[in-house]
């Protein structure tokens, strides 16, 4: 009747971009609302780790590295999302470097959305760059940190994850050689479940709110074809 | 920034049996420990409900009444599970008779585990008499009272269900015109998972503590092959 527990890992969560406002405010022309602070943090509670939030972050070298450091002292895990112009990109890299050793480890990857992720290790505290835009963002999250916080609890990585199998409404083509994941909704017919692709930049935040989840394709495909029988993984 | 919310349907839960001890208690011959409170609460959290609990409940009319009524006063759903015994039966059926109109609405159900599972309507209030056997009674939760959660949170009840698909290890039998569910261990294995069927009696707890999941064999089956890929519904 007593079972061993485990104190939850704490994730900062730090959103980088002058063009970044509060969800409450209207946008003017080149602004978009957070999105990412609140998808981020769901899905680090879901694994069951606690999400600190540092709020959004002006583009300079100065206020996000003083916001870093202050997230890297208090937590066990930072996640810094930024925008996705180079210059951004290496800013959040020189943070991650001035925080601890090694710094950068892994400077983008072979996914899409998610190529600019950068993944860093700070004097043993992992610390992970993810893409601005809300779709990038969510996909690797799912990817990079959820499995973090769950080693940091004790699981078992090598679980299974449940998931729905649905019949592909359309044809899906993809870019051999790199992962791809795209947003799907779930819809019944009388065959079953379909999965109908939504279309639409990974930056546009509608593409996440009409999805159900994410259909994966591996890099050794050229894509899937309409009918062929999916594995859906739910947000 | 705004959303539509509901209060959580409160679920009270009965647990009622002379030979059901209390899980800190050391059992003598013929007791049990009380697992069903909390698989059964549990689903109800998972589910978004909140679980009542109105402890262990001696087998007789009077007892078990008087407790269900004053779960029926509290609470939005009644779940009462009994012994298995024919005489026990009968007096959660005779309760819920007693609570309401029209009272019981279903008297046993084609499901193994679950036959002896009770459905009830007390003036517009659900009631549901679950086997006390634990697989059984978690397999019912899941079935019949998840649903009436759902449904008073206001959720859709057609939405996929994530699962794990895996490969049958060995052939098992299933007796045709009924639906059974089968506990099951998944394993990891050089061709994906693999769904180990966890054989034991319904009313041992270790057929649930060796088990990640459910297989579902359909009426019209007699069974299902060694090698076949079956939908295990996790936990």
């Amino acid at each position: 009747t007593e079972v061993a527990v485990t104190k939850k890992p704490r994730v900062g969560i730090l959103s980088s971009g002058d063009e970044i406002i509060h969800p409450e405010n209207q946008p003017l022309p080149g602004q978009v609302r957070d999105i990412n602070s609140y998808t981020l943090a769901a899905v680090v509670e879901q694994v069951g780790g606690e999400a600190i939030h540092y709020g959004i972050i002006p583009d300079t070298y100065a206020k996000v590295l003083e916001t870093a450091k202050r997230a890297y002292s208090e937590c066990d895990v930072v996640v810094i999302t930024a925008g996705s112009s180079v210059s951004v990109r290496d800013l959040t890299a020189t943070v991650i470097d001035e925080l601890g050793q090694p710094g950068v480890l892994v400077h983008g990857v072979n996914i899409s959305p998610g190529k600019p992720t950068i993944l860093g290790v700070c004097d043993g505290k992992p610390v992970i760059g993810l893409p601005g835009n809300p779709v990038s963002a969510l996909v690797n999250v799912e990817i990079f940190v959820a499995p973090v916080v769950k080693k940091l609890l004790g699981e078992k990585l090598d679980q299974p994850k449940p998931s729905v199998y649905a019949k592909l409404l359309v044809n899906l083509a993809s870019e051999s050689g790199r992962v791809e994941w795209v947003p799907v909704q779930i819809l019944p017919s009388e065959d079953g479940w379909v999965a109908d692709p939504v279309f639409g930049k990974s930056n546009l935040i509608f593409t996440l709110a009409r999805a159900d989840g994410l259909v994966r394709i591996d890099p050794d495909a050229t894509g899937l074809s309409a009918g062929e029988l999916v594995e859906v993984v739910l947000f």
